[in-house]
């Protein structure tokens, strides 16, 4: 760990091209430090609060506060519940009295410092609050890291369902440390390169490969390939990102195993499988479909299976009615009218948007195939 | 009253210049039924949300509805409470329920039917509904019409202060027809003339002038001279936001009389005195202030007394310490660390911008001499 406090770059820096709300992403390792003198480099308020949960906090917060002030900055700590049950407008509103009791006014940042929850709340909470002030993730999860904190989608859920109220919120800075990865749990790691491979998948054949062939050693942290991975990771999404900021095109590319993904998740209420092991079926799911569609041969979708599998095994979801998934489909944001909209490969590292009735059969047998596959592996 | 639901074009069109997110304001008389051709021209959605509350949509919210199914829009109505004790988190949240029960996907719009509380909230709930929706706004105060509904300004307040939560949402269209001026009450009318006033301060001394010299025939509701005034300040309002939109600058020349007003509406609970009226209180305290200052001569402050006077009479706030008054300022949004800022005049038609300290005695004095007055014109 670095605690000289003095300022280095040996991390890499990747530019969000959006304009004036144009951004960089800092990758480095064991650099929580100098958060502090980074956010200085952009920001120049004078009052900072950092969002965390107890749990992160507990971990990080003291470093990142201590740089912070370092750097001249008055800063404050909030604290909120910890889990994706308190993403709602209550701990929105929460952050709201901390901020206005402790005098804020519309000069102040808001930094979000753990995984994707802190991130989409408290971005929602920038976002909002006095209109919106400026906005910081320093993102402790995989999953936070690849995907949440860069896009600018930030939001909470409503009773009805998953972040339904949200707002486009750009950071000014996203501070990626990766050894924070060392003390998340095996799970939240699994989750995260689901979401990993996802990239490849969509974008890049050559990062895929690097990522299967690599995957020992990334499962074991090492560093230097944890921060290659997660840049490259960055670089994708930013470049995605960049090209569709609202997300009415492109962006949708994102959505690989998003259709069947999140509907597992909403079939299951949330509570049996990560969103990253939903979007590993999702992905899987997608894979079949491609196939059966001619879209890919099956050289190919075994590459992406196997390459799939090769992240973990996946929890069982035998158990889940096939029609209650399938019917779940389009029940968030990603349906056309009463299609439902699919991001499918036509090669490793290309996608193709497909629209399916909700009765096409081939939906159905993709997820069949997809259940037995994973079961296959669970057992081997 | 137009029933023939013809496509016609009296009234006029005012645009505000906001590149991509640029929005007409098109203004006339009697010209309800003509709202859902209107959005047709700017909007090619199918569902249509009308927010309003029972007051309003009572009188207005059938013509609206009928206009918009004529035009081709699945329209439906959600009601709100009515009251600015209603314009919190609840209220949008109950939006979003209804939106959720009914279906509604991120490809409706969001219509806002009323004043400005029902376009705050309204406004609100489309900026973050999935993200972020289409918003219009059909304003039917006076105060909605030539202030609220332009500028993008949306929000709700929190139980420590107003305004404090809320997001800039630009409308697709803002839709006014000044016959619904007829069914607003003297109060409500009184109170949106302050604002009209003060785009005669701030920026154009003819305008300042014919508004004196008509305010007769305005304030009998000339549908003529209301189209002409409400037109003139939504001109005024459309340069200043087209050129600073998050309010960084020269938009603070629209808080001329804001920051004594919102100081008398918050040491007054807001319960006594209405916006307007606290503005016309506020303004011409910042003539006398600009007086002191020798910004002004003696005969610019007469004018401009004289002139927001001719108004109507304000409601005595006597019995309200100055200490409490001068004490509330700056607690809402308009200080810089902590100084106070207020707009002046320099002359009729142009501001500028001082800081004050708290303490300074010109703020107390310029306040006793606005009561005083107020009060003399209020006994003659």
């Amino acid at each position: 760990m670095n605690n000289s406090g003095k300022p280095r770059e040996t991390g890499t820096r990747t530019r969000v091209e959006l304009g004036e709300r144009g951004y960089d992403i800092l990758i480095d390792s064991g650099s929580l430090d100098l958060f502090g003198q980074a956010l200085k480099d952009v920001w120049n308020g004078k009052r900072l609060f950092v969002v965390t949960n107890e749990t992160v906090g507990a971990l990080y917060a003291d470093r990142v506060s201590s740089s912070a002030v370092n750097a001249g900055y008055d800063t404050s700590l909030i604290h909120i519940p910890d889990g994706e049950s308190f993403k709602n407008l209550d701990t929105v509103n929460l952050i709201y009295t901390a901020l206005l009791e402790a005098g804020a006014d519309r000069r102040i940042g808001i930094a979000a410092l753990g995984g994707g929850v802190t991130g989409d709340i408290a971005g929602f909470a920038a976002a909002t609050f006095m209109r919106g002030v400026p906005f910081i993730q320093i993102p402790t999860t995989l999953l936070a890291q690849v995907d949440s904190s860069v896009g600018g989608k930030t939001g909470v859920n409503h009773a009805m369902g998953k972040n339904l109220i949200g707002a486009f919120c750009q950071p000014e800075l996203v501070f990626v440390d990766v050894r924070t990865l060392h003390t998340i749990n095996p799970t939240q790691f699994q989750t995260g390169m689901y979401e990993v491979i996802k990239y490849g998948l969509i974008r890049d054949e050559p990062f895929f490969d690097y990522l299967v062939t690599n995957m020992d050693r990334i499962k074991n942290l090492d560093d230097r390939l944890l921060q290659e991975t997660v840049r490259r990771c960055c670089e994708i999404k930013a470049e995605v990102v960049a090209s569709d900021e609202r997300e009415s095109g492109i962006r949708r590319i994102l959505n690989l195993g998003h259709t069947l993904g999140h509907a597992l998740e909403a079939a299951t209420f949330y509570k049996e499988i990560s969103h990253g092991q939903a979007v590993g079926y999702g992905m899987i799911a997608a894979g079949y479909l491609s196939f059966f569609l001619g879209l890919i041969d099956e050289t190919s979708l075994n590459r992406v299976v196997s390459g799939i599998l090769s992240i973990g095994s996946l929890p069982s979801v035998e158990h889940v009615p096939a029609g209650q998934v399938i019917r779940a489909c389009g029940m968030d944001k990603k349906k056309d009218g009463n299609k439902l909209i699919f991001v499918l490969l036509d090669q490793v590292g290309h996608t193709v948007i497909e629209r399916f009735d909700h009765e096409d059969a081939r939906i159905l047998k993709a997820w069949q195939e997809t259940l037995r596959v994973v079961g296959r592996n669970a057992d081997a």
